[in-house]
């Protein structure tokens, strides 16, 4: 009477109770980082003082810094290289592909744990592994042999029925979930999908669903194992890693949604959020001036073999700019061998090394008050690296019917060839470096790779000020932005900081080193989007000292805890109105805190007071008041 | 009795005769431009305002800013599409390839003359044509149909005799030269290769020895066009666009270089100058941890046919980082279609776009204190992007060997099986995007497209400081940086101004608002390298109103004059050394310039004057006394 999730976290539990909502550890057998949390991820792993990584795999990818305008992205991988070689990590070479995709095709097993300090991490749902995404120091900690604390997750049992038609893609069913659920419904809950549809998709299709089911805030997804498993670990010649894993008949799902695939249609995400889903029916006709093919999301075999289809014989519209990153070398390899690449090269198709590249914006920003439809999963305002672009998220058939006609265009519309899988894969690991594991090699630090700051112990009386009063659903991208100018300094806090928050606040960084720090006021979903700790780590730095929020996504809760910055709810959510920005806020007593608490915090500036909730386990106290889960580890 | 050079200059000649050293003009059959220096060629077409291009082919191309990690750079290509879409000018896409690849495959003709603003324009010369980089307003001229001024160089004749043996590239031939010449050694001066070892040499190999030429500083280089010449057409389906054009037997040269292949071995140009030559086995087993192939000089199909079949089964060595840019989309359809690219991609090689990518500092930049092994043309100190790399020039054999066993490798020293010419070459011009020529076509301007700067009429008498002093071999790149970060504002002269001699002098554009302009000190061959105009313009944008130096070099004197800047020698060389950063300097009777002009310049700091000598034709003076050439044509 189980569900999947149930089924792996009982076998991974290392304490706590496995009931809804109560806190839990689990036991992770791989983690996975990449290079922009990757670098911040490794300095707290050394300096937590280990010989070894202690589980059964950890992969270094190098994904996201990839285009190098400067010295810091080759030093950062340089660094990646050599700690990976010393602790005795698996180091995945710039270009070798996107950390999830290469994480499924070699390393995802079913029924493993799997975290990563990526917030795309539960890609490897699509294979049955339990894959969660995290700050780089529960990472960090998981490498060290610590287990992950999470709240036991409520399960969204999704049931498919039918199968996908002609021109309507997996994407389009987590776009569809999307609508439904938006990206605060998975807060706290692990989507599972079951049903007769699930063995109608391939385990790549599987994952762009739980790639992308990050958005709904969710902790993970996960589809069962079964033959069309199977049949992807025999492709890629890891058959021996093959374990069946389903639901029981009768497990209970906390809630269940009927998804008849037979009914579907294609659908897109409208500027800014991946929930602001319609069809594309609905918008058709709207003229576009970019495409980016690509991502964690949509960069797999079958979907580049689909878009070489749909694009034989065809040309990109004059005004449209379309570029495609292949996920992994093992695509690209495949898109050559089977002769679909010269038919993406010769349409006009911009083809990118195979990394995250416009995802992350690193790259192929589009034009001034430019429209842009994208594979990806995030279109958060300004991730493009263009704020005045309109970015929406569409399948890989969208993306490139749309490519071809200039305007966004229902694939349906269009005849092709449907792709068939390659009946054996192309495997090659050499890209992929073992590592020696001696104690004694170097590690390689380039100037830009700055000593970890440090938090200070939790006073236990403050008085500051409100640096900042944001609205709902602020992603991390807002907190700390990336793109190709930001990214390259996320080895170097002290640098990064300056752009903290700099499309909302120009002028944070420089008030908070005026006034030492302060507070943070924000409507719900604070934090939501990517794991990046720097969104923790920079306001840390700038002397921040408690978010008061109207609710958190969970991993940049996590992430808080994980710096020492307080994560307080209001109790009364219209108090938030009654706060301005730069106003005076006391709180006292903190030195109380042993677990869920509520404080009574004082607007000084208004002359009133208010009540905040911190949830916390005995744990987490620990952090907050030593300054940070590494102030711990090192006691 | 004539040379190739000459029997293509006579039948364009328009006005002057054709005596070494007097001035002449010549008619221009095919303009290219790229995007970096596209854009301000194209608003100072649009300035000149003639209805469509007056030559029999004009393309512009996009390759320089594409990683595109902000608006800016697709702003760009908006605009280039558009004018491109109005005037009559093919636009190549971005992605479509490198000009000079792109150009020698599809449009380069025998006996035509091509001015590309490029520095290495002349790669057309492989094919027979005369090319010759230019700044931008001069390619925008001879594009509105007016003929390009030149001084009739010397010409230097390059027997070449026996063959390239095992391990030994035409890129070894080029880096042989620069060895013996130097980078000062073909100004104002022709290379016109002959000789039975011409016909070994097909007419990419060729293309890399013209296109390298410009490190000499020559005018433009050249080949016979004979039967290898006509093989490259067929395969291009160009056959009817061949003519033959040898040297007659009894031809005279001004100089004559004698160079046996058969004894020629592969050299390496160390850093920081392209003629810092010595063998690679001088040097071999030093340490390196990047390669980077690619580029305009080396990305020809058989070129990374041949890294293909020396990697293949092999790997790059773990500690090195290796890009491959292929030089066009035709270069890398055939690749593919030809199982080449696989053996590539699973070697761990990177594979990046059909771009400049890494030689113009877009992108890649080594790690700091990196060697780094390029098959480029440059290695100017801080090119790369990172200020502590050392850059070394090489061929493709030496690059991939060495990236292969992770140290400075000859490739003689390794067995590989010859690469192939395909007996039919893959033809696809979908990406080359056929103009309208409609008039009332709307031109794209985004808002880092800025108004063109204009330089007022030259003062009668001017007392200003010296705001820079610099030595020998300025490059253009130390005038005005490329690179990732700086390329970008191309199209915006107020801001690209900012980084003007940034390495050089960090306070020079602050000094230069400051004190309201002034003047530049500089010893031989200043402004070698590239072309780009930005490197007057900005200069003069910041009141530069004379460069005083020991020698120029051609393109970027040119730009002088036609942007109003008086370009300066000392009369007495010793004098250079008696002037000091922020002396105050006095020109007087500037209006009585009207061609070669003696000055007399007071130091007033220094209480003492000194003599400088200005060449300059009539049509030259009338430029600097209005204010550059673009004020003397809307009169």
């Amino acid at each position: 009477m189980n569900t999947v999730s149930e089924k792996i976290i009982a076998r991974h539990l290392v304490s706590g109770e496995m009931k809804k909502g109560a806190p839990i550890t689990i036991r992770i057998d791989q983690t996975l980082t990449q290079d922009a949390t990757g670098t911040m991820a490794y300095l707290q792993l050394e300096s937590i003082g280990i010989d070894r990584v202690k589980t059964e795999l950890s992969v270094s990818y190098v994904d996201h810094n990839t285009l190098q305008s400067g010295f810091e992205n080759a030093d950062d991988h340089q660094y990646l290289q050599s700690v990976a070689n010393r602790y005795g990590i698996i180091f995945s070479r710039p270009g070798n592909g996107i950390c999830h995709q290469v994480h499924l095709e070699r390393f995802a097993r079913p029924g493993k744990t799997l975290l990563g300090s990526d917030s795309h991490t539960p890609t490897a749902g699509g294979m049955g592994a339990l894959a969660i995404g995290a700050g780089g120091l529960d990472v960090a900690a998981a490498m060290a042999g610590r287990p992950f604390a999470l709240t036991m997750p409520e399960i969204i049992g999704i049931r498919l029925s039918g199968k996908l038609q002609h021109g309507v893609a997996a994407k389009d069913i987590i776009l569809k979930v999307l609508q439904l659920l938006s990206v605060k419904g998975g807060v706290g809950k692990i989507i599972e999908y079951f049903g007769d549809g699930v063995l109608t998709l391939s385990v790549p299709q599987r994952a762009t669903i739980t790639n992308m089911g990050a958005e709904l805030g969710a902790t993970t997804s996960i589809f069962p194992s079964d033959e069309r498993t199977l049949e992807f670990l025999k492709k890629q010649q890891r058959e021996d890693e093959f374990e069946e894993i389903k639901a029981d008949q009768d497990a209970s799902y906390d809630q269940i949604i009927e998804l008849n695939l037979d009914e579907l249609e294609p659908m897109i995400a409208l500027p800014h959020s991946p929930d602001n889903v319609v069809t594309v029916a609905s918008v058709a006709g709207r003229p576009i001036q970019q495409v980016a093919i690509g991502s964690c999301t949509n960069s797999s075999y079958l979907d580049l073999c689909t878009v070489a289809n749909i694009v034989r014989n065809k040309t990109i519209a004059p005004n449209v700019s379309c570029s495609l990153s292949p996920g992994s070398k093992q695509v690209l390899s495949m898109l050559a061998e089977n002769n679909k690449l010269t038919d993406i090269i010769k349409s006009g198709i911009r083809l990118l090394e195979s990394t995250c590249g416009p995802c992350i914006g690193m790259g192929q920003s589009p034009a001034s008050n430019a429209w842009s439809l994208r594979t990806f999963n995030r279109n958060f305002y300004g991730r493009s690296g263009t704020l005045s672009a309109s970015v929406a998220l569409v399948s890989c058939e969208t993306a490139i019917a749309s490519a071809i006609t200039g305007v966004i265009t229902d694939p349906r519309t269009m005849d092709y060839e449907p792709a068939l899988d390659l009946p054996y894969y192309t495997i090659d690991d050499r890209s992929l470096i073992q590592p020696q594991c001696d104690p004694n090699a170097e590690i390689i630090r380039g100037p830009n790779i700055k000593a970890l700051p440090k938090n200070e112990a939790l006073p236990d009386h403050i008085s500051k000020k409100v640096m900042i009063k944001v609205g709902d659903n602020i992603t991390t991208d807002d907190i700390m932005p990336a793109g190709a100018k930001v990214l390259p300094y996320r080895s170097n806090i002290e640098k990064i900081s300056e752009f903290c928050f700099m499309n909302q606040k120009a002028a944070f960084h420089d008030d908070c080193i005026k006034e030492h720090g302060g507070f943070i006021i924000a409507g719900s979903n604070y934090g939501q989007g990517s794991s990046r700790e720097h969104a923790a780590l920079a306001p840390m730095y700038l002397g921040i000292k408690a978010v008061i929020a109207k609710s958190f996504a969970r991993i940049h809760q996590a992430n808080l805890y994980n710096f020492g910055i307080l994560p307080c709810l209001f109790k009364n959510e219209a108090d938030y109105d009654m706060i301005d920005e730069m106003d005076e806020l006391e709180f006292k007593n903190l030195h109380t805190i042993q677990g869920d608490t509520t404080l009574v915090v004082m607007n000084k500036t208004k002359g009133r007071s208010f009540m905040v909730y911190l949830p916390c386990t005995a744990q987490q106290a620990e952090f907050l008041l030593k300054g940070g889960l590494l102030n711990t580890l090192k006691d």
